[in-house]
């Protein structure tokens, strides 16, 4: 049976690290602050939301919550930010996306300022992500998926990695930190032949296609580590990653379970990189 | 033996297309042109300017070189730049790099008009790239790379493509462009295991490392399409590329000499770039 990588674990050993991170930076007079931003008020943001909190809090970390009405108008929510970008007690910034539709979001992730953008919505912490360039903001789940490795002491130097998927808030910016990693990367989609065999073929498999338990036994070699990036419900209404879980940790080496895997570490790394912010500011 | 790909039959084809185009362009007014800013004379800028103004000529294509000395004081080039974005008559700047070390090349590059970057030296065309966004400009060189295999008619989506190099310059932005066109794609370089056995387990395999003839034999299988982006003197004072055109040439199904092959359409490319430029202006 595989080892289990469980979140909480790595959320532990983070945490121990920040709190005094957040000693020190308060010992100069520094109280670390987190802007979140929210338009309406969608179950799945109001969730993410609570969890950012009492991870932040947990750590000594401010969270201010800046709640808009959902039909907020663009000049008004550009006004808004702008006030978030100036004000000086804030360090950093985390925007609920996608916005609702009469928004123009384009403009608005160009108009967070880089410097407070928690989770690389500012195509210039993209570009920065993109060039192997480290002073910028990686998006907090790709960076989840690291932590995760690393607090289980799993290789990333010349290991094969193969992630399903490739979206630009897991797929591609997890590529580009694993690359920066010096690992070998590979990316599989929906138009991947021979998915099967590639994935067998990896020391690392990385599932964040959003298709449950799409990762069957047949996807997965003996000995691998398999992360699973996926959060889905089932058709029975149950919480699921892309990974069948029963099938793969029986021939796996290690696993990350879902819920309680990946998922678990984001606000940790969130919290991270508010500290960061405000250890520049 | 290999079906030899050949630049130029890229170029003539390409440039058919785009006479016409600039012709429209010119019966609407409008005279694509695009300014060549090199600081110095360095001998590879001169080469390649010469290169960039016959093809863009040949086309219809106005080219201003606007040459600085090697002296010059970021301050002057920074107003040289804005007065380059400002001016309506140019669509497109080509901006020779490195640049000498006394300059602050991070601000040059933001400071760039996006929709004047014909060289996706701007972050924000890094970012679109990255994203999959084709709205802004990629690179010329991994753009020519496409070129080259749609010319040649060789199926990008759902093959395999191994790339040897990561560079902003080719390799990660190559990867970008076809993950959007949907093939599979495998990032390595130097830290890679079994190398050679991934490769040989390309489709198509992309030498982009600049190590002078390091893809021999062993690195290709039977009818495989190999491009070859690398441009390298080797101990003798020889033009050549990353593969070993001799031993390669044997096994592959398709390959690109050098020179004469994928460095060929790179100023087409530009030249296409500074047609949509003028587009849209």
């Amino acid at each position: 049976m595989a080892v289990v990588m469980k979140g909480i674990d790595v959320v532990n050993a983070m945490k121990e690290k920040m709190v005094r991170e957040v000693e020190e930076l308060k010992q100069k007079g520094i109280n670390p602050c987190l802007a979140i931003v929210r338009v309406g008020s969608k179950p799945d943001d109001l969730s993410y939301e609570r969890g950012a909190i009492k991870r932040c809090e947990g750590i000594g970390i401010t969270c201010r919550v800046f709640e808009y009405d959902q039909e907020i108008s663009q000049q008004e929510l550009v006004k808004e930010i702008k006030n978030i970008n100036d004000d000086k007690e804030i360090h950093g910034i985390l925007l609920f996306r996608p916005l609702p539709k009469h928004l123009n979001e384009d403009e608005i992730k160009y108009l967070v300022s880089p410097e407070k953008d928690m989770d690389c919505m500012n195509p210039i912490n993209a570009a920065k992500v993109f060039a192997g360039d480290s002073s910028g903001f990686a998006p907090c789940t790709p960076e989840a998926v690291i932590e995760v490795l690393d607090h289980n002491k799993i290789p990333i130097e010349g290991s094969r990695v193969v992630i399903i998927g490739r979206s630009m808030v897991v797929g591609k910016p997890l590529s580009m930190l694993l690359l920066k990693r010096n690992a070998t990367i590979t990316i599989c989609h929906t138009k991947t032949k021979n998915l099967e065999e590639t994935c067998r073929n990896a020391d690392i498999l990385i599932a964040a296609a959003g298709k449950a338990r799409m990762v069957t036994g047949a996807f997965v070699s003996e000995g691998q580590v398999v992360i699973d990036v996926g959060i889905n419900v089932d058709a029975a209404g149950n919480l699921c990653g892309d990974v069948d879980y029963d099938e793969v940790s029986k021939i796996a080496g290690y696993v990350t379970p879902v819920p309680g895997g990946v998922g678990t570490v984001t606000t940790s790394v969130l919290a991270k990189h508010v500290i960061r912010a405000a250890s520049k500011g």
